[in-house]
């Protein structure tokens, strides 16, 4: 990769440096590609052409063409960098800086986006991260298994029974379903109260360390409240489908610093096309990470969703990698893990890893024995046998 | 189309009657689409295969598949409904239900949505609609025009003076480009008061009635405070990038009452795709108003993005239609509009239309003089020459 790295300079008040974002697209000859670079770098700043931008802010607020080049047949790659202060110090205004009105363009990658120092001190990334969740746990070193509660249609106390039954496992983790949210069925308040308690008394039973995380997605006029509910029952953490309460939202739990956030990929699919859209570890890993998430579940390989090794790996990485002062998050894969594979994911994957087993777990005759089961196996594959 | 309607019943608490949803999918056979049509309705509500949903989940709760029938190639319409109550009385969650995970799948397209009466109230739709925005505007009958302040870079007072400018031309309304949010060169609140300001002041010389509506999009924490701000600074209504502030957020603005909302596209594209998505009159449509959205901005065709005449007449059929007890939506096309041709798309959208006109206003000489010119020619359309 021939690229210039982000240079400093240019940011004004809210940001110092430059956003570097490197871009696949179309075109038959280089002019052509460039002329869709161009027009990227407009469109996602100033939105008007070349011809009608005051010579100052075509200077220093319209992204700038760093380089381009052929990556295969009618494909170039265009770095583009945005300054930093575009983006306003918010993983909303990010997105949008980056993909906002390029999404419904078409024939479009955002392949790759390196974010400067001001701006990721900005954005402040997780509140807690991998070791931060270790402590909250049990597990310090081993890979950690997160159990869901389902399915929707279950009432507060059928959800709480099976957090009872996950929590005498050992499960480090027990969460909501995505989909549990504020339904009649089990109101957020109740499902709250009453699985927490059921978390709490087992591990009173066991003295195991399961930590219980709802669900708060939903009316993002309520989230606040929501947290707050969380905070004061003494939970953990929380779950929050990223895609659908906004990005931004992870920001609104990771900035209380008393509670870490697993982000959901739920309507996620749309920005993740291959021909058009933005690659897996950029999404799913780097942004989520700057905006606060501290695990972030995805669709593992060998599941129901159409995640490759690849994808998977590259957002193992993009989660754990160094970047800035921002803590390492957990990659959370979730699909195609059962406890006579788990093994071998921990082993592909590594211990800095929370493996989700919702459906497969309901398979088995007994949920508690099951949950033990997959614990005994990941600490076999830390401790050995 | 032979499909069932939305049947009474089965609605607990949050919601009675049933959400349809006809998706488009793939299958060489009909029992291998049938599949697919089953995986949605399990994986959209329970996320647990068939066998391990307990029976009266399975008959409540899951998705009912109503109707299957071939549409093409290989390709069939399955009419799926939900409980109501599944949706949580809550465009988030309807937005998770009806495309959360199905978003990671591929091949799938969700083609028509219908709302039943209980959610649709739930949801409220819009709190001025397009009588309601007539009411704050001098224009009772023609289209209006919405002019745009930009580009990003700007400073305050840079933006006011454009905002004075197309308010002397007498602009309808008049909002901030969709970009600015709350960035040093010209932050949130400043921007607010000058631009309101100057709009007032401007009006006051011309005895008009333009409206500046701020872009509040950006850090969800901050919404509520500029939305006071902008009440406070006695704003009509304001503009949200509803897809990257999260589309919730578009009720927490209606449910205030006081402003009316533009919704914008921006990152909307994703969700779009042809082959695997949501139809545009269903998401930029049916759920924004149903959301709130008093208006809602869209790529019109002959614009710079990739929309046809057919989306863009399906969107305005979709805002405008009788939809329980919800207020029509103002349609407001945005792209391939100047003076020149304003009279022709008055013609092809209709009255109740708000074009919208950015760049290519810009290029004229004098921006009063070119927004007066604008104006004339949809009294002209209305009332003759």
């Amino acid at each position: 990769m021939g690229t210039a790295p982000a240079s400093a300079g240019a940011g004004e008040g809210g940001g110092v440096g430059r956003i570097r974002a490197v871009y696949e697209l179309s075109g038959s000859v280089e002019e052509e590609a460039r002329r869709g670079a161009r027009r990227i770098a407009y469109e996602q700043t100033v939105e008007l052409p070349p011809g009608l931008v005051p010579p100052a802010i075509d200077d220093r607020v319209v992204g700038r063409i760093e380089s381009l080049e052929a990556s295969g047949q009618d494909r170039w790659r265009a770095t583009l960098t945005y300054p930093a202060a575009a983006a306003s110090r918010d993983l909303t205004e990010l997105l949008n800086l980056l993909w906002g009105n390029v999404s419904l363009m078409s024939g479009i990658r955002l392949a790759e986006v390196e974010l400067p120092p001001s701006l990721l001190d900005a954005l402040g990334g997780p509140a807690f991260g991998i070791q931060g969740i270790r402590r909250r746990c049990g597990a310090k070193v081993r890979a950690l298994f997160c159990g869901v509660l389902k399915p929707l249609g279950s009432s507060p106390a059928e959800l709480a029974e099976t957090a009872t039954r996950l929590a005498l496992g050992g499960a480090d983790l027990i969460k909501d379903d995505h989909s549990l949210t504020d339904q009649s069925w089990a109101p957020f308040r109740e499902r709250l109260r009453r699985c927490r308690a059921a978390v709490g008394d087992a591990n009173a039973r066991t003295g195991g360390t399961s930590l219980y995380l709802p669900n708060v997605s939903g009316d993002p006029a309520g989230l606040g409240e929501r947290l707050d509910m969380a905070a004061e029952e003494g939970c953990a953490g929380v779950l929050l489908n990223a895609f659908a309460t906004g990005p931004g939202t992870l920001r609104q739990v990771a900035s209380r610093g008393d509670l870490f956030v697993l982000a959901h990929p739920t309507l996620a699919g749309g920005f993740l096309g291959r021909e058009h859209g933005v690659a897996p570890d950029v999404l799913l890993g780097t942004l989520l990470r700057a905006g606060g998430a501290d695990g972030v579940i995805y669709p593992n390989e060998g599941g129901r969703f159409a995640f490759d090794q690849e994808a998977c790996r590259s957002i193992n990485r993009a989660l754990r990698r160094p970047m800035g002062e921002c803590r390492p998050a957990f990659p959370v894969p979730a699909g195609g893990i059962d406890v006579e594979r788990i093994s071998h994911w921990t082993r592909a994957y590594g211990r800095d890893t929370i493996f989700l087993v919702g459906g497969s777990l309901y398979a088995e005759r007994d949920l508690t024995d099951a949950t033990r089961r997959l614990i005994d196996e990941l600490e076999r594959e830390t401790y050995g046998a």
